[in-house]
């Protein structure tokens, strides 16, 4: 037990294997991968749905010379496992621990950064094209999965990639589902694709064809073009990729290694636009992840035997609580319709859709068109939410400007996994959405300090508001302090929490907890008790509040879980400098750089954003003030 | 002469002609287009290819309560002429004017805004979902080039589109051009549709065929469906739209009335997605167009008989700068390669393209690809130099920061019509770029002063820099003033034009010119001249200036070509913030709104920034400070 992968300690170690342990090997890797992942956690499902092809794809390609992209990049496990990483994986996705995407700064065996979908052809084409110009001959082989398919980048990608007769391998991993189950022409196709039984029949007469040629790479791929010109046999036709300058080779079984090592073998070095089509299953090998890929798409700590989560919050997280909130509002309004890219139950959107299938849309992964869509909707007076990790949303940020914003339409950005989100790391934080909502024309942005509060902030943005209206949220449990403080939502207003002396502290959404706290350590060193307020509306700022504050205090703290560049912090000082306000405004937030790994409280700590360190911020300011 | 035309005052006169009135009124149109845009300007050769297109669908369909949903828009202008806007076709595109692009606020003919391109199935199928929600009953068309086709966003929306037995009718219109040529497997897959002469010679069947049926809408529409399922008549297979679940219908002779009146009948409130399949040629009737509709596509004021254009400036743009430069630096460095999206000649890349084909990649209308693309080459050490306009890098915005930002390659973006840039109006003006570029981390964002400094800046930002590089120029003819001022490119420092007291005005890029000459009157009037930075650098800023400054300056002015909010004042007010020096900056740049089309000249005193206008706020500002 455990022996074959001892063997497995550097970049190239599973080429020194013997092609009958490659087998056993991958039940080791499974095994591996589940006794870690149930401890760190991580995207389970997809990595044991790509063992078999994993080790397929190393064994006959050499890395690091030839670069495998791996889009989206969380299946990469099983290859950061082959390529030297396995003793580092207790720390994955732990706080300056191995990250759960591919990372060049990790290992040269990384060919290509991703976190986000469908950018692999796009870079492998730029890779290969490289190549060519540097008069390499490595191969270039992208790994994209069918949900990622439906990423327009993807197909913007295979509109250029068939142009040349160069090698350039795309490998479509099928396991029909992103997150959620597929939708769409694409998948369908794929469908069609998936269950035509012609390649399997068709590989036995091929078999016996191949056992009388010379099984010499090149040599064999000449000879199956030539096949495949007569006979049709191992390229079928009929697939929209065809269409795209590739030549099409599949339905292949993604776990049958022997299958691929001999289509692998087969097109190494081929010098032409080649696409594999593979079927997969997620969660291959662990039965409660095969039975419900979903919840095992990406998961926290779980017990390997039963499948079940081993923590569970008692209070419900920002998704559910939004989630619960659209019924009702769905209920109520006719007019309000629900829109996903395929983050269905990441976005706690599963009991509207039940409740109201005609009104709810899964645009598939598609942050653009979900959001031309939503504009579209919005010009005929249907209410559209889209609920949208904040990082993905980055994607239609020129739809958000153009579509919907230029002409003032009513849509509605439930914006999730706003600000820090944790173990995702660079990819996924959502820190960048306040520096690039706040400074489109039109668009109201808001962001609640607690459950009850995105509720509220709900009802209004769908209800009261007429133009565009952001509602950013962050990931995990909501908070539910302050329940005392249920001020109705009013257009550009603010919350005080607590009027107070000399500080005023503002808080954008959830970071009032933290704040509050940093709060009442300045109270206990014998400070005079600052003003407390709760933002609530980044844009518009509460202009009213913000000069009134200047009467009683003289000292402003901004604190909110985003970029200081062109954030909420940024906004306040732009107010007061427009109106000619001379006055000290300090602002907290996360640094000029891509903030690392690691769980939300540990980031707050580490960049001085929990209450500890606003304590330290405010209270180091005002010593430097009082020394002036 | 007129006639017919002169009966077209509003929305649905087209409807009360004779159909033979028709093919004349094309005519009027065509002389009464050219007769306006060789005197205001516009987009000229796509609106000559649609005339009897929209010609046939607006006397088929029924506006407003039909939805016609302009891909890009540009080609609207016959649209409008249909609908009440021929009054006032000499004010198009100039400041408070007619809009070069569909404007719902102008008419409700007018079904959705466009500028960009590539919205138009996203947004008419949002329509057509409010349309069936609300139980309505028009028809919603959707207008696409085959340009706009290569956009990722139209794949995602066709990818959703063929879902519902609904109606839904996509004009695929063909006229094998975007601006320059067009690219790419799309393309080449509608080539081969557009030569087959399979409709044209089975239109012959059908025209008997129908002539036995009854002609009424639904009816015949029925009648057709079967024959195609029987004897592929009408609707050809092997088409890549038949696979997202279109009828595709084609290829038919946009210029031919009879053909398109015919089938826009047939297809007029069928219940499914239907994708028609129309070929146009670009500039069709105006020779000069029609031979060159590169050049005719979006022309300033033109002399009609000839096609030259009237007014030519004796310098170059700053488009021309960049190419030219760019083929030097081509010359020398054998790493550094060109792509443009779609954009060859408007970015000034001809020469280049000219000079090293295989170093240039036109990706087609797809800026996401040409940027994930650009960081594949980068991380293989290629140096590629991606031309890309201002507000249409926004749909990358993503890209950007995920896969060149975050692993810190080395891509150079020639961000070309950055600022103000006229006529184009909202959706074109390039005024967020620094608000959308400056907070993230690891980009170089930089802005010249004139021509010399775009070309240092260049050379800088290929052989020097080592990440990714955005340097930002105007639309228009480049400033040369300043030619004194030749400071080599230093990381992060500005260039200081003249030093000062009291008074210092940080001048972003070419706006320095109008800094200069408010500085002069400034000084007229007496007081002591102000300081006057270039700053080059707007991220990083130079911190080192920026404190220095403070010394002899007590009123810092920030100039800007830019929106107010986020962007390099914003950055000044950031920096002075978080070292907590208290000193007075005021930022001036467009405001909060999105800023509607006119002259730049025309914009920038608008909005208060000509040297007019600054000197004026400068001088108020300094009123109110004394006034204290």
């Amino acid at each position: 037990m455990g022996g074959l992968l001892d063997r497995i300690q550097a970049t190239g170690d599973i080429k020194k294997m013997k092609e009958e342990e490659l087998e056993p090997l991958c039940k080791e890797m499974r095994r591996f991968l589940l006794q870690n992942v149930c401890k760190t956690g991580g995207h389970l499902a997809s990595n044991l749905g790509v063992v078999e092809l994993t080790v397929a794809l190393e064994y006959i390609f050499n890395l690091p010379e030839d670069k495998i992209v791996w889009d989206v990049g969380h299946q990469a496990y099983i290859h950061k496992i082959l390529t030297g990483r396995k003793k580092d994986f207790s720390t994955l996705r732990q706080l300056d621990g191995l990250s759960g995407f591919p990372k060049p700064k990790e290992s040269d065996a990384d060919a290509f950064a991703a976190g986000h979908s469908s950018t692999s052809i796009s870079a492998a084409l730029g890779i290969a094209k490289a190549r060519d110009l540097q008069g390499k001959n490595n191969n270039v082989i992208a790994v994209i999965g069918d949900g990622s398919m439906t990423g327009g980048l993807a197909y913007e990608a295979l509109n250029n990639a068939g142009r040349d007769k160069t090698n350039f391998i795309v490998i479509l991993n099928d396991n029909q589902m992103s997150i959620d189950n597929n939708v769409g022409a694409i998948s369908k196709h794929l469908n069609s694709l998936r269950t035509s039984n012609r390649y399997r029949t068709l590989k036995e007469n091929f078999k016996q064809f191949r056992d009388q040629v010379p099984v010499l790479g090149k040599a064999t791929y000449l000879v199956l073009e030539k096949v495949r010109d007569s006979a049709k046999l191992l390229f079928l036709e009929g697939a929209v990729f065809e269409e795209f300058g590739f030549k099409y080779i599949g339905p292949v079984d993604g776990h049958n290694l022997e299958e691929m090592l001999e289509i692998f073998r087969n097109v190494k070095d081929a010098q032409e636009p080649i696409l594999i089509h593979v079927k997969t299953t997620k969660g291959k090998g662990y039965l409660p992840a095969e039975n419900n890929p979903g919840p095992f798409h990406g998961v926290g700590p779980f017990d390997m035997k039963t499948g079940n989560g081993l923590s569970k919050s008692e209070h419900p997280s920002w998704s559910a609580v939004f989630g619960k909130k659209m019924v009702e509002l769905g209920e109520k309004n006719p007019k309000i319709v629900g829109i996903t890219a395929a983050m269905c139950s990441g976005t706690g959107f599963e009991a509207f859709q039940a409740a109201f299938p005609d009104r709810f849309f899964d645009v598939a992964i598609a942050e653009q068109h979900g959001t031309t869509f939503a504009a579209g909707l919005a010009s005929q007076g249907i209410i559209p939410v889209f609920a949208v990790y904040s990082s993905f949303l980055q994607r239609a940020y020129d739809q958000v400007i153009h579509d919907v914003c230029m002409e003032n339409l009513h849509v509605v950005f439930a914006i999730d996994r706003a600000g820090i989100v944790g173990a995702d790391g660079e990819t996924h934080q959502g820190v960048f959405d306040l520096s690039y909502l706040t400074h489109i024309p039109n668009m109201t942005v808001l962001s609640p300090k607690n459950a009850w509060e995105l509720e509220e902030m709900l009802e209004y943005a769908v209800n009261v508001c007429e133009g565009p209206v952001a509602i950013r949220y962050p990931r995990g449990t909501a908070e539910i302090d302050f329940a005392e403080h249920k001020q109705p939502i009013c257009y550009g207003k603010a919350e005080v929490i607590q009027k107070g002396k000399g500080i005023a502290i503002l808080a954008e959404g959830h970071m009032l907890q933290a704040v509050k706290q940093a709060a009442e350590r300045l109270t206990q060193d014998g400070l005079d008790a600052p003003a407390l307020v709760n933002m609530r509306f980044i844009s518009p700022l509460d202009e009213e509040l913000l000069l009134e504050i200047t009467k009683d205090c003289n000292e402003i703290f901004t604190v909110e879980d985003n970029l200081r560049k062109g954030g909420f912090g940024s906004k306040v000082l732009e107010f007061y400098s427009d109106g000619g306000y001379r006055i000290s405004v300090t602002n907290l937030a996360f640094p000029d750089k891509f903030i690392e790994q690691g769980s939300q409280s540990q980031l707050f700590a580490r960049y001085g954003l929990d209450a500890e360190g606003i304590y330290r911020k405010i209270k180091g300011k005002i010593g430097e003030s009082y020394g002036r």
